[in-house]
């Protein structure tokens, strides 16, 4: 995992790019792009940090999702994860954040999917299955996080996922795609069955 | 559908937040947010302008996708779309665009999905579908678009429809849920069938 590559964004930012604003949450990226028709116009790009999200399988095959409030948005399920502080390794990100939002940690990390899901953010997303899991402490969570765990079996896994509330979306996709094919879903099974 | 209320995010942007940028896409909003434990931190969100996607549907029955490409971008499918220009009504962005990309008019525009699909931009998207439609002149495309017209059948449009390099995910996540929901898949034929 430490030697994957980051995945290229479908439009990236060049080199040349300024960074003309830098917030809390986003940078935002400008630059001259030369037109077809060979005029030039700003284009504008934002960057984020880097996210991981850690779906944890326990020992009796239940997978672990996160019932989650934040201040001033609607709830939403999900389940562990976060950014990836600065200089971080993305393996110390996972293991960092599936330990404070759940208290666990976890033997094997799986890389299942890892990929830009947006053009017009810089943002990449690692997504993993955490297995051999053991309870090491309660939760640390911050002031701005509101968790109650919620271990589901594969199948309430599935319906969970495909709900609308359910935020990680390219999750969400490759649930809806295993429902129609059955080599995806036989995969999908293994993937997030409990053995090593 | 001038009356249909904009669709509130799920985490809104307070009245006292302030713009602290502003872009030639997004801008970007901050405020002092309380959390739970009584402290407060900055929370930022962006702006960008609201966007119309029109799928036009041939008296033949094929649906029109456009082979795009945008300087500095990979390659992508999508329909005709754009942003809704400021103070402009979003029916006439949606024949505004419709023409542009394709040079056709419709008798009618059905309202299909309005939604804000992502938590951290406000942002809604309008998709309708077009029927009754009439070839009225060439497209009208500014320097920074390659656009070739595809007219596919409704099952083409499936496939094409759920294929990574296809931009409407909210509609991608609709195709997948059909071809798993028969009542879902007959709803979708009639929605994309010629007949009004």
């Amino acid at each position: 995992m430490k030697n994957s590559p980051r995945p290229k964004s479908s439009q990236p930012i060049p080199p040349h790019a300024k960074k003309v604003f830098e917030g809390v949450v986003f940078d935002v990226y400008q630059w001259e792009q030369k037109l077809y028709d060979g005029t030039t116009t700003t284009f504008e790009k934002l960057v984020q940090a880097d996210t991981v999200t850690v779906f944890p399988v326990l020992d009796d095959g239940r997978i672990l999702l996160l019932e989650q409030e934040q201040p001033g948005r609607d709830p939403f399920i999900s389940t562990t994860g976060g950014h990836v502080d600065p200089g971080e390794e993305i393996l110390a990100a996972a293991k960092r954040e599936l330990l404070e939002e759940s208290g666990y940690e976890a033997e094997e990390y799986i890389p299942w999917l890892i990929l830009q899901p947006l053009s017009k953010i810089d943002w990449v997303i690692n997504i993993f299955i955490a297995k051999g899991l053991k309870k090491v402490s309660g939760m640390q969570l911050d002031g701005g996080e509101k968790i109650i765990l919620k271990p589901v079996t594969f199948d309430e896994f599935l319906e969970y996922g495909t709900r609308e509330e359910f935020v990680e979306k390219e999750v969400a996709r490759r649930l809806l795609e295993a429902k129609i094919d059955p080599a995806k879903m036989a995969e999908l099974r293994r993937l997030f069955s409990p053995s090593r």
